[in-house]
């Protein structure tokens, strides 16, 4: 898996443990939509203002869990855009712990632009496409 | 403690639990938000609908934690209004196993009475008052 | 998609929303996970008790997000196990409005059969496979 | 309110908000939990290892909601024992947003120490007591 140019770190929460002991596989779901907002709002697709502005809903959710993730580990998020389409922004995700380097879980997510304020789906705004196909070196979008 | 006229049926999730494997402390407060909100629509006093519509918010919140609550447990959350201010509401809860009666916790909350469109407090409509009043048997309010 | 033999209903918790007003997205594992547990309890395939014994650890999840669910919506959850390999078993899911038969989500899981005990994946059971095979009408395991 | 010596940060998580797009009320509970726990791992009381090693259990939560927390606010809690009995600790707390000083809620939690492994109370270890004296200046404890 290439590199990532964008990482969010995570603090792991005793709140996110479950009866294993080791972070809850819902909360890698959090983990991921945390490095996703943050990294939207770094590459200023999203001023962080109303989240009726963000612009992308969730259609489609991919988690391969490697190794578990426990208390006191050092975590953090690659996130970056993988794919456009018309509509549709593929996202691609590392968990890792920080110091070590060890892959926890890789993940990806398939989002559709959309107006929250009409509730419609949307094509990609050129602009939006502009940022994210030079920050994240993508080739000419398919 | 006197008797609830009305419960709220919880299910204990694998997501509540906590390494302990007991259910996590911060989610006593979820069962009891849950069982507030229900209630608060129970009696008419939201419709259910928008959340800018609820007319409360939370000031103030103490639970007294006396059993653990495991999986497979059948829980429930007693809930009533136990004094109205101007513009406070207190409400009590006990939080039981449905089964053996056996109390897990007992917690009060504080509401004040806001109107969200606006964003300021307001004094408790006199039709809440009338509502909560009948309902739960309290006497002239203080 | 073929129907399940075995339904869980959801509460849809206050707590389970986020600012967009429906369940967040990483609830829907939640709410698969706790089908999920229910689901092999309710199989014998554990007795409910000590977590080191439920015997399967999540190695991969994918939801597919298909229309959003709301506060007050009676939701169920759809679940059974799709295959069977060595040491994997593939579970497919359907969240689904309980009351209009509308389909929020789907999802698949991987599971792998695994001893807490000793920390290590195992050949799923032959009891196990058994059960599992019978109930959901799988044909000649792969 | 006096000065805390030790504070945690608190990354505010968009799985923290609720409808009213701010930090949902039960998550000002784990923002405290995290901030305890890891305050006594600092201590040294507990060494991070296994949950049955830590030794307190919660007895009794007490939170006062001053002002919401939103998304992108820089938040810290600060977290001191403030008395202890024979077997119980109590322990204040102050969330601050770490820029502005602005306080949004203040809370204190009694514990009981607590061994795991036989699932009963015990007196305050010596050891205990004459850290957290030291640490946060308590005077002759009551």
């Amino acid at each position: 898996m290439p590199e990532f140019r964008y990482y969010h770190p995570i603090e792991v929460r005793y709140g996110d443990l479950d009866p294993q002991a080791h972070v809850n596989n819902a909360r890698f779901m959090t983990y991921i939509e945390q490095a996703r907002i943050v990294y939207v709002r770094h590459l200023g697709l999203w001023d962080g203002g109303s989240f009726q502005d963000i612009g992308i809903i969730l259609a489609d959710a991919h988690i391969a869990y490697l190794s578990p993730i426990v208390f006191g580990q050092q975590v953090r998020v690659g996130v970056r855009f993988a794919r456009l389409g018309n509509k549709s922004l593929t996202m691609d995700y590392s968990i890792e712990d920080s110091q070590t380097g060890e892959q926890k879980a890789t993940a990806t997510t398939v989002q559709v632009a959309y107006n929250y304020h009409t509730g419609s789906t949307i094509p990609i705004p050129d602009k939006w496409r502009k940022i994210i196909t030079e920050f994240d070196n993508l080739g000419t979008p398919s």
